[in-house]
Formats: structure tokens, sequence, C-alpha cells
């Protein structure tokens, strides 16, 4: 954490100085996002970090999120809330899902026996763990960095949408009108820059537009409890996939606290048109079938926190904002939709929550840059792209993943088929498979063997590092906050120590003095060096081996009001702690790598140190000088 | 963390309940703790987690600090603040101290050059880092653990104590009259069972028991400042001791947050009577003596944060309680002093906040054994006696140290001198160190070849496990937490996989069902089978190799009104993770072990894990039957 910049503060550094009018709840605004789900606090949790923006967010119900239905959070989930700053809090309530084990009736077709037993998340795969922690835990963490930020910003409750227009406005064209729930008769308008549906499956955002959620659902019901129980079966603080000969499956999820459990329990099928509310679920009949899936093992349950019954469907929406594809050449966007809102699809493989918030944060810091006037407004196009595309993909997993859960193993190579699916995809839930195709912001696949391991269009993986500062072995992925900034690591080539004239060298003169230099180009007069572009390096030597003050000025910046030196720009590798980062993520060892990081942390372009006029042209794509 | 396990409840599971009086202040308490510095808070914070004891905790000044003195946290108090529930925090704000490096003259006398650079920590030492945080910020999160406790303990500002008295009461035999400093004239008189002075160097509460600081004042004139700077000195983020030709030392420590530095700058020897306040002593004066040191780099100082000067001394108080020596036999202490009420010692090695937190600590639990019926009040002589023995340990330390910090050194070979001890000390200054005697809480020293890495009387040294019931990787010594509880820790011996007749499970089956078991005699009836003193298990087998249902019942207790099964008692060794725990710590692998940790993370025995009968007699020499 860097803080102190501009003069001692006493008290929680991670408590914002407030903007004077931070009180207002302003009918005219820069963003107004509707609904408080995961989506929606994402993304209002990333806006509230810059104080020229205005945000509202409005919710429907009266206050925040009690229980929630999510509980799955994913490694890459994770490494996000470590960019907003709580990632040690998720880690120190949440369960930890460090093993799966597979269970299925004995030789003999009867009782149960544990088939396999697998490591949860492989080896390197990130940094974070898979946890499971209530969803509504982390409604209140993103609640508190709203609360902590300049603009103290908290949610409208009671608001429900009734109508959302387009206007001629030219500054503020979207127009939502509320019903105000705890005020009889009473509507409230506000105006928009932008207006963000969260709100969920039956979005009023999204019927707005005209869109609508498009797919089949399967007629496979499912039900869902929370249960305090007690249990002689072994694995209960595993997760762990059984099914049973005659009685379906039932997946359990240890949850947080150390006592209770989620199960999801194999139901009937539906026929027809029935509905799963036609067949009248209670939690005893969830019980008594988890009963007998577990048979031989007992069930005893000693309080229910929580059940639903639900049948599995995957849909999707065909658009993710207000401009038709004909029209995106002319017009850019000023309506999104993200979350449940424009996908839906079954819980068990732990995606919702987790997509959503991808969603948004996704989005967040491309709104933020267009408002702040640091790009084209073309660059929301990409958002549309980029999530929809991993919409489609998260469906098709999902409509796999439920039919294999679903089928019953008739035999033992059905019920490996289902293993093996369920190994493959460890990556993929994980969160780290989504990968970004070509754009404005994901460079051409010219140099991506400078870095194998850093894909293009997916995220910055990281690994551990020594700063040389202070020579603190830590996590080099976590010098990439959500706070808007793009950054530029450079990994230094064979003898590069920081010399004059070497690769790093000569790269931070020219990013430092070049007319040509997106650093020089994009940060506004007078802000921080840093401010927009944020650039770091990685040298191979050993820490003790590398000479500060023989660095380049530009990787020891002076920063804020006093002209402080920044120190938490240069790396080495953390030999003690295992395979070294060049090794890890594959960097040319030789030539080195430029790795440029978006502000969401994924991998926007990978190019030769030298290739001053690629990153240039990379940059001026989108950006706009100010 | 264990949280649910008398049903779901929402919200932030680090809030209990609260009592239904907790809005009370009452004139009559349990313990009266004078004094909101580190001893004080510390205690507070341990007694506010039982229910059933009243606390009150006063301070002179109006409100919280808001800046403080102290910076140093050394890895032992990190490992404490974990018991507490928030050494994350703390880790998540500081600076880390990762390296130290030796600056003195350059072979001709001019200059400086780097002498050395050392590890700080050394490896193994601590699972925990040593960081540098304002005093203030652990005040705070200490304050936090209060006000979410079921008392919701708050401490009563603007309370000078003016008079503290032994009465005849048989219950509450001291009386302590406060001056309100927030109402003119106003007093308050509190009644109290136990009394705890945690009110500095100048401590009333010593005062009133007529004990004194005894010891000399080094005449070694100090200055010490927070800035905000600009310098070229490469090594301004390490922790450097900088010794000049001819303008003395520096000691330069870097703050939490990036930027800030606290740098300790030798001034002059005081003659005669002088004191530190004659000197007239300015910031311009520290910073001109800190740019003569560091001279030929630059130090340009944009913002002096706090600043202050100080003579070394180094002085201890005879007695820690209201019973002199030859009394001991005839009655128990009620008054007790703690922190620099009782020990003042330099700065400089950072001792001073990590000690007077340490003396709570090892009083905290005592006091609340004693209050809650399960310990002698014969117990509470253990404080003094392992606390000062402690306080005069460190102050012939400190002595040494800032002798050997000022001495000028004439050549290499004394500023190696210099080096050494530093170096030798570093082991000391992180607080491990630290070893009790042997008393009524520290065995005598018969079977300490069984576990020759967990000594007597020192600190249960943590290491990595695996436990058995969902496979996570953790730190063994993390299970131990600042709730009153003893641990027995039994390390198994060969093939000792849980089974029915094998050394864990005869350790259980006495434990559980002997008329003599500790657990048995010492747990009130109702009460959780784990609430006094909890047991775990530490076997030699891949945990994939054990099977948790052939466990000891005692091992899964059933817990809780619903009766649920804590599934945490059992750990592997964590074999991918480094060494395992059986060779780092010297277990005999054939053996095996029983160690009995202290409420306060101490070795209180080391055992055979069937010596039974040994177990029995060490509980029994100060437990209470209820």
């Amino acid at each position: 954490m860097q803080y102190h910049l501009n003069g001692f503060r006493s008290g929680d550094p991670s408590i914002a100085e407030a903007l004077v009018a931070s009180e207002q709840t302003p009918g005219v605004v820069d963003v107004l996002i509707v609904g408080c789900g995961p989506a929606g606090l994402t993304l209002a949790a990333q806006l509230s970090a810059f104080p020229e923006i205005t945000t509202r967010i409005t919710e429907r119900k009266s206050g925040p999120l009690e229980v929630g239905q999510a509980d799955g959070i994913a490694c890459r989930s994770i490494e996000m809330f470590e960019a907003f700053g709580f990632a040690e809090k998720v880690m120190k309530e949440s369960y930890w899902v460090n093993e799966v084990s597979f269970w299925r009736p004995g030789l003999d077709g009867a009782g149960l026996t544990r088939a396999d037993r697998i490591q949860d998340v492989e080896d390197d795969l990130s940094e974070m763990p898979h946890v499971i922690l209530n969803q509504a835990r982390v409604h209140d963490f993103y609640l508190e960095i709203m609360r902590n930020s300049p603009h103290r910003l908290q949610p409208d409750y009671n608001r429900e949408l009734v109508s959302l227009t387009k206007t001629d406005d030219p500054d503020h064209p979207v127009t939502a009108v509320f019903k105000c729930l705890d005020a009889k008769g009473q509507t409230e308008t506000i105006r928009a820059r932008y207006v963000v549906g969260c709100d969920g499956a039956r979005s009023t955002v999204r019927k707005s537009m005209g869109h609508a959620l498009k797919g089949e659902a399967a007629r496979q019901l499912w039900g869902v409890m929370d249960v305090l129980a007690v249990t002689d079966f072994p694995d209960i603080r595993l997760k762990a996939a059984i099914q049973s000969a005659d009685h379906g499956s039932i997946l359990i999820i240890p949850r947080e606290g150390g006592y209770m459990v989620r199960m999801y329990i194999e139901l009937d099928e539906l026929h027809g048109d029935e509905r799963a509310a036609d067949r009248d679920v209670t939690s005893e009949m969830l019980i008594d079938n988890a009963r007998a899936i577990l048979d031989p093992y007992s069930l005893d349950v000693k309080d229910v926190a929580w059940w639903s019954a639900y049948e599995i469907g995957q849909r999707v929406c065909d658009a993710f904002d207000d401009v038709p594809e004909a029209e995106r050449a002319d017009r850019t966007p000023h309506i999104f939709i993200a979350g449940d809102a424009c996908h839906t699809h079954s819980p068990k493989a732990g995606q919702g929550m987790n997509v959503s918030m991808a969603d948004t944060y996704n989005l967040g810091w491309k709104l933020a840059a267009v408002l702040r006037g640091q790009a084209l407004p073309a660059l929301l196009n990409t958002y549309s792209d980029e999530r929809r595309a991993k919409a489609k993909e998260l469906i098709d997993f999902d409509r796999d993943m439920a039919r294999l859960f679903s089928a019953k193993p008739r035999n033992a190579a059905e019920a490996e088929q289902f293993q093996r699916y369920f190994k493959k995809h460890g990556r993929y839930t994980a969160g780290v498979e989504t990968r970004y195709e070509s754009s404005l912001i994901v460079g051409p696949n010219d140099h991506q063997h400078l870095a194998k391991g850093l894909k293009l269009g997916m995220r910055f993986h990281s690994a551990a590092v020594t700063r040389l500062g202070d020579a603190r072995v830590m996590q080099l992925g976590h010098t990439v906050k959500a706070d808007g900034r793009w950054r530029l690591v450079a990994f230094a080539g064979k003898n590069d120590n920081g010399q004059t004239g070497g690769g790093i060298d000569k790269l931070c003169s020219f990013l430092q003095d070049s007319p040509d230099s997106p650093v020089i180009r994009y940060t506004p007069k007078g802000a921080d060096i840093d401010s927009v572009i944020d650039v770091r390096a990685v040298f191979q030597s050993h820490h003790r081996d590398l000479a500060l003050e023989e660095m380049p000025k530009l990787l020891l910046p002076a920063k804020g009001k006093l002209g402080l030196t920044d120190y938490e720009k240069i790396f080495c590798p953390a030999s003690k702690h295992g395979p070294e980062i060049f090794d890890l993520r594959g960097i040319d060892r030789r030539l080195g790598a430029l790795v440029i990081v978006r502000p969401d942390q994924y991998v926007g372009h990978v190019l030769p140190l030298d290739a001053t006029e690629e990153l240039a042209t990379f940059f001026d794509g989108f950006m706009s000088a100010t």
C-alpha cells in the first residue's frame, strides 16, 4: 500500500479524503447503475475511485443483501478483489476449496465408494485460492470500498426502475424514472450520460432496449440448501461430487465458518410446461433426497439456513448494449447490461457471481477512461464484444456440465468421463481461461513468443518477484490496482542491469522524452508521470547485484505535491521462492519483453522492448490526447 | 475462522453478539485498566472476549491516539496479533523489514560505503514478518476488537487517576478515584477486583504501590524524526545503520506507505544535570545532523511528520504487583503494572511497544482464568516472575545495544563488532527468544528431547501443516487464538494413523473418559468438550493416507447447541511446502510427543504421549475444579 504521498495523514489509509460535495445525490450523473448485485457493486466500487466521475447506484430492495445465493469465488475473482484491496478479507472468512472428491456406487452397485480425489486448483494456476463465501459478504466489502471512496458513495435503496428513455440531450442522453418504494406515489428522475443495467435476469434496462435472453431451459429440477448437519460421510468438508446408483447426484460444497455445507441435489425431470414452482418442493424433500443419495451414510440436518429449487437454464442476450451492429461505426453505446441481465446459467459450476463481476470489471475502466477524457468513446464497443463472447462460451460450458452432472453413470466408464470433464475444466471454472480476441485494446499476435506465459487477451498471470527498493518478496500482479491505469511491464533482456544504453534504459528514454511516447502524449500536464501509464521493470539479476542509483529516472519518478520518489517500480526474481518469473512465464531471457497490461489486469500487448513505434501505435488506437 | 456453530447468522462474523448490558459503564468491575497504550489495549482486547468478565479501561487523553511514537512490530507481536485476529490488517498497511544494510566511512575515511547487507528475519524464525507501522494503527485494531466483542467495550477517555487505595471489601478490594477532565470538578470512583496500571513511565498506579523505576539514564542525546524527504542515498527504503567518520550515527527505518522514513540521529552527550529538554533541540538541528552524517548523499526534507529528542535510559521496577516477596505465600496480587510503567529503555531496538503488549498478553489470560474460576489465584504470581525477568533481560540488552550504537567506530574492526552484535540479536529483537522459567505453568525439563524445537517456556513455534478435514495447508500455530484456552498438541508416533490402541487413540481415551483427565476435571458441565482444553493431533502420514472416519471421537467433537462436528482438530504434514513439521521442530518420529500450549502461545510442557499422570499433575497444579 502506498500513502502519505502528499504529506502525512493519520488514520486508516484505505479511507480517501472526502470530496466536499460527497453528501449530495445528484439528479444528473455520469453513470447510473441499476441494481446492487455483484455486477452493480463491482462497477460502483470501480467508478467511486475517480473523484471527477459522479455515479449513482440504485436498488429495488430496502437494504443490503443479508443472505445471498451465490457463494463460489473463483481464483480470478480473488485476483480482482486484490486489485480492489479486499482480497485478504475474503480469504480470511471463506472456506478454501483445496480438493475435490468423487464418489460413486461400489463395485457391486451398492453403497458409495470414493473413486478419486484431486487437487482443486492446479499448481501455479493463480496465486489466489478458490474459495466459498456468502455473496452478501462480498457485497459488504464492495460497499465498504464505496463508503471509503472520495465520493462516500452509497446505494439508493427502495428505487424501482419504471422507465428508461433516450433523449436528445447530448451530455446526458438517458433518462431513468424510479418509483420510490419507501415513499408512496413518489418518483425520482435521474438523467445520466451512461446507464448500466445490473438488474438481474428480469432486467428492466434490458427490456427497455428491446433485448431478450435467448436459450432454453433444461427440464431437470435441482434443489439447493445450506445446512448445518451431522453426518458420518467423511468428505463433508471437501467439495464432493456424489453419483448414487438409483437416487441421482449430489454436489457438496463446504461453506465458510467450518460447519455449514451447501448441497446441490438432483430432483426429478420436469415434463411439458411444468415449472420448478409447480412441484411444491419443500426443504424436507431436499433432505430426504440427500439422505437417499448419501446412503449408507447418515445425514441429520439440524438447521436449514437457506434453500431453493430451480431448473437449469442457459440463456444469453444477443446484445449487451444499445447499439445495433449495423450502427457501430456511427455511434457508441450509452446503455449497457451486465451480469444476470445478459446471461443466466446453472449455479453448480460457481460461475454466476464471478462472471457478473468480471462483466463490470471489464466495463468500469472503459467508462472511466472515456468520462475522464483519456480514451475515445469507441472503446466502449469492446465491452459488448468481449463479454458477449465470454457469456456464449460460458453457456456452452454450463450446458455440457449440467448434462454430464445429471446423466446417470451406467458404468464406471461413464462415471470416469464425468471426472475427466470436471478435471479438465478446473482452469475454466477458476476464471483464468478467459481470452479476449484481438481488438483496439488487444494487440496482434506477432510477438507472443517473447512472453509465452503471458498470453495476449488473457489475465496478467502473476508470479513472485523481489522489489529492489526494499527487498520485499511480493506478487508482481499485485502492483495492478483497480485505479484505471495502464501498466507497461518491461522485462529486461540479458545483461541488462538498467545501465545507460541498455534495453530498459532506452525504452525509458523513449517513454520519458519522445513526443511519440504514449506517456508523454496522454498524461495530463501537471499530473504524476505514472498517473495514466505506469511503467515497471523486472530485471534478471539478483536484487543485491543491482544498483538502485544507476536505474533510469523514469523508474524512480518524483511524484505528488512534494516531489517524493516512488521506489516501487523495479523488481528482480525471487529466486529463493521457487522458479523465477522469467521461467514461469516464459519470458525470452535474451531479448526481454514489454508487456502491456490493461487496467482490468488483462494483457493488452506483448512487444519487443525496442518496438517503440508499435507501442505508440497501440495506444494511439484508442487513447485521447488531452 | 469458525462460526455459525449455533446456527446461521448473517453479517460480519468477527462481530460477536452483544450482551444486553453492554451499554453500561459500571462503577464496580472485575478489572480496571488504567491507560490506553499498547499494554492497556492488549489487555482490554483480551478480557473483552469473555462475556462473564466486566472490564473498564480509562485514559487521560481525550480520544484515541492519532500519531504514535512506537513503530517497530516484531515477528512475535504479529504472531500475537494473529491470535487476536488482526495480523492481516497490520501486514497489509505496514512496511516490511526485509534486509538491514550497514554503512561506514570509506577506506580512506571519507564518504560512506555499504559494508554489509543482511537478511533481517532469518529463515524459519517465524511465519510472520518484522514490520513497521504507526502505533496509532495498532491501537485502532485493538479498539476494533474491543468494539466487536460481546461487551462492545470502549475506553473512558478524559479520566485522570488521582488515587488508588486498597479496602477490606473481599470482592472488590481496590478503589480508584478519577478526575473527569471533561467535566470540571467532577470525579468518578470505580471499585475493582483487579487493577492494572498501563499508565506509562510516570505511572500513578506504580506510585500508589510505592514502587519506583530504578536504573540510570545514559548521557547520550538522540533525536528522532519521521520525514517525507528526497535523497539520493540508495538504501533509503531499507533499514540502514550508518556510522559516519566524524558526525555520529543514524539509524534509518523506512515507514509504512512507501514514502515516509524514520531517522534516529545521534546528537551530543549531555553533561552534569543537563536534560534533553535543556538543549533546545529543534527539528532543523535534527535535519542538519542527519545531513552531516549522510554526506556525501543529499537529504531534502519536504515534511516533518513528527520529531522528538530524548536521552537513553534503562530503568526497571523491582516489583510488578502489590505483593512483597515475603508475603507471596499468604496472599495474591490485586494490583499490577505493565509496559512503560515498569520498564523504560531506548526506542531503537524497537522493543518498547512489543514488550509492553507481551506483558499484558501474559497477564490477560491469567486474570481471565482466575476470574472465571478456572484457575487458582496463585497463578497471578507468575505474571511478575515471568515479566520481571524479561524486563531485566531487555534492559541489559538495550544498554549494550545503545552503547555500541553510540560508540564511534575507530576502525573497521570496531564497526564489524557492531554488525556482529546487531546480527546476533536479530532473534532477540524479533521477540521469539523470550523464555519463561520452570514454574506452576512451565513444566520441568524432563522430556524436551521429544520435541527439541518446541522449547519449554518459549513460544510455540508454528510450522505449516495440512488440515485433514478439508486438506487446507495452514500454520499450526494459528489454531491458537486469544481465547483463554489451553491446547494439547499431540504429535503421533511411528505408524500411528489414529487407529484404536495407537498412541493418539489411547491419549484421547484417557482425556475423554478418565476421571483424572484434566479435560474431564476442568471443563464445566454442559460446556463444549474443548472449551477449556483444546486437543489437536498431528499425524506423520500424508493426509490422503488417513481415514477421517477412523479417528478418535475426541478429535471430531460434537459442539454447540446443535451438536455439530468440529472437523478442524486433525493435521498432517504439508510435505509439498518444504520440510515437514516433525523435522522442523525436532519431534521424535518414533515416540511422538505431547506439547501443552498455554493460552498465550507459550509451551507449558512437553511430555511423552502416554505420560497421563504427569499431564494430570501439571494441570492440577494451578487449575481449579468447577
